[in-house]
């Protein structure tokens, strides 16, 4: 571990398993899963002079992975949540990353206050699973509000993307496959076309359980559906896929790829 | 062969292994693929009560084997080529099944003239795939018509489907995957919500070929995608789902199941 005193008691501290890098959680809260980690290698930094915003970024788990990964990119993660920035503020120190990854307040909705029309070439979100408050349990309101559609649907975040994305600029969501025509209809809406989806699999013969889609601001009509991501092969260890994307190829322990916001 | 008065010397007949029924299909024109087979195993028919409408059915393929399989309800196959419907008449003929299937000449874009609003409780398509004119070969015209959209294009297909359909009632496509967008939007609009969508892979790896989605006249949303469906095994052969949907299984011989309409 690097600054210690950046991590309070009640706090844990992971590696990422790329470049050293690692992130303050609170398990008490909410602590990242496979969704995250799939969406950080899905939407692709490929220019060092390129923004990129995460929107309800928690931990800050999403910027901070691709700045491990693509090792350039200049990063802003905003949640509406006071206490999570303060937290994934305090990893970015961590990692003294603190040139290239900011953390914010903010509430989505209010787009039009913080950023100029354009302002981004990327937007990556993993948003709330759960629409509205069905399924609603009594638990810390953090995880609430990582969960469900309650301080922002996913019509608010696409709205506020169609504004912030520039000219061919790309948004990159993981969300669950039953959303799936909300969110391409909610993109051709804001001018964001859905361009590349790939659906994530637990195993073979099995219905997926997550889908990644990319959409690109003013984009054709054209959409590119990749192979299927297996998470487990027939015989319970994880696909060559997972452990690549892990970062461990060729070891296999302290994996959860199943684990997601739910 | 039943009766061989109705076949021209041009028309070859192929059985479809399913009831000793038949079909007519000239080969210079156009034969039915894969496609049509898995669609008509996807919209299945639940009672004998129900009236099912195929749009664009070319050589009555689709009526002909839903009938076959399922054994109940009733079918009306349309195409707005004379020659087709002709031709596909005889098949009816040759099956002795035209108390149950009827095929009629119509323009789909003319269905006000046509069938009552909420006349149909399921209504299927194979459309044709390629947008517009794009890639248009010097060819037969009536494979130009089950190819392109020059007849009638998509979003026309579905407007009128959401026009036939009854309250509840199922549409029941195949496509490109590359279409899916246009396909879910344009379903939200004419208030047919796509409810399950399957993915059909040529393999393991590959990015999908196909795609069939049902789509349900006022339903909820909520999208349910099932397992996806291979067509080889890693070693070429057909897989079980392949050789289940043809009723060859154990029998290998005599499937083309990666031919399409394209």
């Amino acid at each position: 571990m690097k600054d210690s005193t950046l991590v309070r008691s009640n706090e844990r501290v992971d590696d990422l398993e790329r470049n050293g890098y690692q992130l303050i959680q609170n398990p008490e809260v909410f602590c990242f899963g496979i969704d995250a980690i799939l969406l950080a290698h899905f939407a692709k930094v490929s220019s060092a002079k390129q923004k990129i915003l995460d929107i309800g970024t928690g931990t800050g788990i999403i910027p901070i992975v691709m700045h491990a990964i693509y090792q350039k990119g200049n990063f802003t993660g905003i949640d509406i949540q006071e206490e999570m920035i303060e937290m994934a503020s305090r990893s970015v120190l961590l990692n003294e990353i603190q040139e290239n990854v900011t953390m914010k307040v903010m509430d989505v909705k209010a787009y039009k206050s913080y950023f100029n029309a354009g302002h981004f070439d990327i937007i990556t979100c993993n948003p709330p699973y759960m629409k509205g408050h069905a399924g609603l349990k009594n638990e810390h309101p953090s995880k609430t509000i990582a969960r469900h559609e309650v301080a922002c649907t996913l019509e608010d975040i696409i709205e506020a993307a169609g504004y912030m994305l520039k000219y061919g600029g790309k948004l990159c969501m993981i969300h669950r496959p039953h959303r799936l025509v909300d969110i391409f209809t909610s993109m051709r809406q804001n001018k964001i076309e859905p361009k590349v989806m790939r659906m994530v699999y637990p195993k073979l013969g099995k219905a997926p359980t997550m889908v990644l889609v990319e959409g690109v601001k003013n984009g054709n009509p054209e959409l590119r559906v990749q192979p299927p991501l297996f998470v487990y092969n027939e015989d319970g260890t994880y696909t060559e896929d997972i452990l690549e994307i892990y970062g461990k190829k060729g070891r296999r322990e302290n994996l959860s790829p199943t684990d997601t916001q739910e």
